[in-house]
């Protein structure tokens, strides 16, 4: 292990933390919000700062040269520990969440793009926080690509999931092409959600308002500014312009990047587009059709519907509809939903579209060999073979495990198994609403606070995909000295 | 495809259905109940054996040497599902079932060992109905090692879970070795029923209702002849027969008869019999702390928490607590052992000890592999590497896909999930009783016909492990000719 490049890198995360803090601090002073609130972002910051400077002074931090997996997956799992420990500071100092544990679930909802709140009242909350929420979101989403492309190298479950090639095993080698593909897609991520926020302008709900919904979307978060959230403008303008980019965000920023370099084409016949919007068309009208039938008074429109569909398979979450009033059938469509995500190499969460292709072709696949044991039959992926079939596959019962387990432990508090596996599912996926008590209309303020800290490890598990926090936790990790 | 061993082993298979019809009927006879009860099984055994003559006489049936993969997928799929048709015509004849579909049920229920019923009255069910019953989940349970080591040969799916080694392609060559396992395991299983039956004979619950429920045991069913299962004799000495064969029907046949030929040491050593008394521990002392501590007035006793999990684990399904009162934690630990289901070369159901071992060694290897991606490292269990892992995998993602798709259809007459996931888990595993409205103290009458028919169908796919069936419906397995 490599002790001083992770102190490196964390003392370079926590002034990168410091300047975020700035931001909602002076959107404090902007809508002159009382002393406690500003301070408690600023006082952050400076902590933050302090400590960033604590670490390089005391325990030293030349970089190496060499980073090896290990060293970035221990790397990625303590930033992210960091930053939902210090983010949930301002949220407690200021008063405004007087417990720490909800403090933290808060900001581990929001930088895990999330969105599960345990605010009752969103209304009588001060705009620096509310921005705070939204912008932790903006800063999660960005993270995915920013630590698992640009800072993360070698990672091999990253790799065929995100097809972001990095040759070579060494840090140094590797700077260059990953820092410009990071640019790249950072640049892409900005571009995006500012063109989103433009549009919102638009609908003139405001400027607040069009900032904090596009910084939540463009995370596929779901933090809402409004208690009853985007429903609250009644706004049709709004609810589309949010679908839309439900679903761009949602797709693999490489295909978008295909289609501004005007390789339309290209990106026009990806298998993992093709299959993702196929099955957003598929769940829509099955859910409308199911509804329309069966369900008294049914007034959604097909709208509303698609709105549902696409923020949760989006894992934004942003909800206005209740369907916990739905009948079980939309509701199991909903579960699937929400296992399925987005498209690999997007913000959202879940197990991705990529691998939701790969286990209907590689169960078609078994079911071909166990007919014909000898027969070599390869598996591909938009024109690639997919070589690490055993890998994939171990990872998505990985996946399983995690959700038995954590299902198993929330089953101690919570006495309905609806809400366990839906609170699972949610957050292990960064989806935010669960069923029942813990539906669209509710938030997870009555949960216990047990089962409040078990829920927002699940939802660091579920956005740094597992493996780097069971590295993290293994004693394996900080025995052996695998320096150089 | 080579359409006449096809044709020849369906004619055989009748021929051995009409001799087991005889036995009710015989049954029927001795206990002198009315025409209209035995004139339903004698008629059903002519009309089988009938059928058998006419199959013979029309189609031809000149036995090829070579059988492939795919006949013996047809044929497996295709004996259970005449049986199970067959096999409800006297329930349905002799007016005991009105329904059709309900007879259905009650005899896939028998025949795949689920033990799952229909009926709401036990006590006035004619005693040749009863035996009946009982005595399907005798063959049920046979079956799987007739079917499975005798008959089908080249199975790819089963060397890798009953490590039954068949060698050569052709069906002659295997024949004689086959056989002699066939013959080996199959008195094993006559010769421990009968064992549990004598000692059954002791506790004075006399001739019929000991004959039952060693029927029940050996196959792992769980069909009763009475309302309150075992709990009507209130017999510490038949609930610890009753559990301790449980145990026994879900250890590996293999293992047994390494036992009876005196190699205890080796059986003592075997890796999946310790994985499963590990876990019917744990989960006993789980739950019974859990209950004791929780749940108002548990009078339950150690024994009756073992036999519980036992019933569960083995996927008999014997119960006489109500476990749908107990808190969600202990039912949380009961859908666990649900899916774990006993050893491999058992009669149990579930995905079997192998393969749960299996998952947790392979998840471990994945992180290691995560860390040290050029470190080769092999899987072993009981000290032989296993080499079919993205099959194995593969498999436990197809049960998963399964288990999804019944889910999705029976949401649409059934509105609880806590009754869905639990009766597609009781029926896809042979357990028996599900959760709530499908408790261990109710039954499968109330749900409507179409989802009656669902879950029969995930009793056979459960029982058969899946492949014979989408082999019997894959348009492929009927185009092609590939005989010789």
């Amino acid at each position: 292990m490599n002790y001083k490049i992770i102190y490196s890198v964390t003392a370079k995360m926590l002034k990168l933390l410091a300047i975020f803090l700035l931001f909602p601090f002076i959107c404090s002073l902007i809508y002159k919000e009382n002393f406690k609130i500003y301070a408690s972002f600023l006082i952050t910051s400076i902590v933050c700062f302090l400590l960033s400077i604590l670490i390089k002074k005391l325990l030293g931090t030349k970089i190496e040269t060499n980073l090896y997996t290990k060293e970035g997956f221990v790397i990625v799992a303590l930033t992210w520990i960091i930053y939902s420990l210090i983010g949930a500071l301002p949220l407690y100092f200021s008063g405004v969440i007087p417990s720490f544990i909800d403090a933290f679930f808060e900001t581990v909802s929001g930088f895990t793009t999330t969105g599960a709140s345990i605010i009752t009242n969103l209304e009588v909350i001060p705009k620096s926080i509310l921005f705070w929420r939204s912008f932790s979101h903006f800063i999660g989403g960005m993270g995915v690509i920013v630590f698992a492309v640009a800072i993360l190298p070698r990672s091999p479950y990253n790799i065929h999931i995100m097809k972001a090639e990095v040759p070579g095993p060494s840090f140094g080698k590797v700077l260059s092409s990953m820092k410009k593909t990071a640019i790249t897609l950072y640049s892409l991520y900005v571009g995006l959600t500012f063109s989103m926020f433009i549009l919102l302008l638009f609908s003139k709900i405001g400027f607040f308002e069009s900032l904090n919904i596009a910084f939540s979307t463009a995370g596929t978060g779901g933090f809402a500014t409004k208690n009853s959230g985007i429903a609250f403008y009644n706004n049709d303008y709004v609810t589309i312009i949010v679908t839309i980019f439900m679903i761009i965000f949602s797709l693999n920023m490489n295909l978008i990047y295909i289609v501004l370099i005007k390789k339309v084409y290209k990106a026009i016949n990806s298998e993992e587009l093709k299959w993702f919007l196929s099955i957003i068309a598929i769940a829509t009208i099955l859910i409308a059709t199911n509804i329309y039938y069966t369900v008294e008074l049914a007034n959604e429109r097909i709208i509303d519907v698609l709105f549902t569909v696409s923020s949760i398979i989006s894992t934004t979450g942003f909800t206005y509809i209740n369907f916990s009033n739905w009948t079980k059938f939309a509701q199991i469509i909903i579960l699937f939903l929400m296992i399925c995500g987005g498209c690999a190499g997007s913000t959202s969460g879940g197990l991705k579209i990529t691998r939701i292709i790969f286990i209907v072709k590689n169960t078609n696949n078994y079911i071909k060999k166990c007919l014909a044991p000898n027969k070599i039959s390869t598996l591909k992926i938009e024109n690639k073979v997919v070589e690490n079939q055993t890998r994939i596959l171990s990872y998505i019962l990985l996946y399983m495990l995690v959700f038995s387990f954590i299902s198993i432990i929330l089953a101690i508090q919570i006495n309905d198994f609806e809400e366990i596996f839906s609170l699972v599912l949610s957050t292990l996926n960064n989806i935010g609403p669960g069923f029942n008590k813990y539906g669209p209309m509710d938030n997870y303020a009555n949960i216990p606070y047990f089962s409040k800290f078990i829920l927002s490890i699940s939802m660091l598990l579920g956005r740094l995909e597992i493996v780097p926090f069971i590295v993290l936790l293994s004693a394996n990790t900080w025995r052996r000295k695998v320096c150089k």
